[in-house]
């Protein structure tokens, strides 16, 4: 198989395994099961946990540890798109097509929704616990599952936007690293860090994976903000000029174009670079980061 | 002391210790953090750390484990109400005579700031690890409450709680007993589970425990209920006739005033014959569930 029919592969069975960690819709509850699991049905790339998985398999992984915690940092992303479409957020009535949760099960159950799939995302996780030989590494994983998503991870880099929308002259360099640092690159570094860790790597080898997935997250995010320039509708899926229109600063209003598809190549190179030290013979991983990051959609 | 001075030297070491547990606010996400603070320095009885920290007491635990649980409760219970009060919700402007924190920081700030109290409550109970010699126990306890916070506990409870209110007359008498079981009932199960688990008692203890949780919930709900009928506004410290006002079903309403106040004295002596069974001399978890059920605001 070729990297896409692999990429296509792997991705099914995600979705797959994912399947197995969702509720069941019953009880008097049911409503709120339904709302989770059409959020999580949507769709889309399955990026984190397809990313931990060959994270874990690259650094020769062994137990079943890894599963529990994919879907659960499906979850995890989950939500927090669940929560961004809110009226009170983003406000949007479309997410990949498809009508968001609180359209379809109003907006009380769009929150509760997002609550319950976080809270399920720590209640999986710890099913983790059941499946080692080792549950200290469980409890280092857990820890940086929590630490990733929350205040110092991607809720900060959300408030941090939020916080830049209202301010907008007042935003610096600094500032915008911290917003694509934390609000895409927090869940990757969780993906990648925790993948080492289930898979008993070395303090050195989880620094590693974790300062490789902050390039990858941070090279994402500027190639995003590229794209909304340079690119077309059609190619790319969604609007583009959006951000113009919105007046949002942007890695590219901020450094100019040259200049952020320099440091997208830069840090693509410092991620690519780190992964070659660990890939040996196993050249999946590489060629994922690769393809994130130079992906024209 | 008398029991009334103890309870109130006993939650305000709580106070003092919940402030150790609480984000610093700076950085470029201050305002969640600022928010949060906001929120869970609103007040509040305490009661779900007083009773998970006298659970453990009573069951003599030894570590320092119990203060991040306790922390980690408060905070999810914080987050509950916060996430109630949005617009989308119960739209309430003032709880405990403060502006609701989405009305001082913004709608925007309200979501992000429950989702950031549950998943720092995450974060602070594993802290817990660090403190334990026995981490297969604190396993137990995050298990515990990630369970009764979730789908399977508060949250069920409150979709069943929005489900009733879109129903009215389809609802029954199990359907309302599932709110109260979980929408109150869960996190005070949380709190007594957890307090029995961390001091280290066997499974028939911990479940004695949870039985008396499930007990004092439902008792102080139905209590609820008959208050919201009998009180004046100027006891309860808040308007009273309101279950009625918003054609609310209510133990009261499908079981009558005398039926709801002879299933409070029974679900009290069933929650009391528990607690005499492991009390010894040590008498203030009686009282304190004692007064809970018997309150008069």
């Amino acid at each position: 198989m070729n990297f896409k029919e692999l990429t296509a592969d792997k991705t099914a069975q995600i979705e797959t395994m994912l399947r197995k960690y969702l509720p069941v819709e019953e009880g008097y509850q049911k409503t709120v099961l339904a709302a989770m699991n059409y959020s999580i049905l949507a769709g889309g790339k399955r990026l984190r946990p397809l990313l931990m998985q060959e994270t874990y398999r690259m650094l020769r992984g062994t137990e079943q540890t890894v599963e529990p915690f994919m879907a659960a940092l499906e979850m995890i992303h989950t939500y927090s798109l669940v929560h961004d479409d809110l009226p009170a957020m983003d406000n949007d009535e479309y997410r990949r097509g498809r009508k968001t949760t609180h359209i379809v099960y109003g907006e009380a159950m769009g929150v509760l929704a997002g609550d319950a799939l976080l809270n399920y995302a720590f209640e999986t996780a710890l099913q983790a616990y059941d499946k080692t030989s080792d549950p200290a590494r469980v409890t280092k994983a857990m820890k940086l599952l929590a630490g990733r998503a929350g205040i110092y991870g991607m809720i900060g880099g959300q408030t941090a936007d939020i916080e830049a929308e209202h301010q907008k002259t007042d935003v610096n360099e600094e500032h915008l690293l911290y917003i694509h640092e934390h609000k895409t690159g927090a869940l990757i570094q969780a993906a990648m860090g925790i993948g080492a860790v289930l898979a008993g790597a070395d303090d050195q080898t989880v620094q590693d994976m974790e300062q490789c997935a902050l390039s990858i997250g941070v090279a994402f995010q500027i190639q995003d903000d590229i794209l909304d320039v340079t690119s077309t509708t059609e190619v790319l899926g969604k609007p583009v000029g959006s951000d113009a229109k919105n007046e949002k600063l942007t890695y590219v209003t901020m450094k100019g174009m040259e200049q952020a598809a320099e440091d997208v190549r830069n840090y693509s190179k410092q991620a690519m670079d780190i992964l070659e030290k660990y890939a040996g013979e196993d050249r999946y991983l590489l060629q994922l980061v690769q393809s994130l990051i130079t992906r024209q959609h």
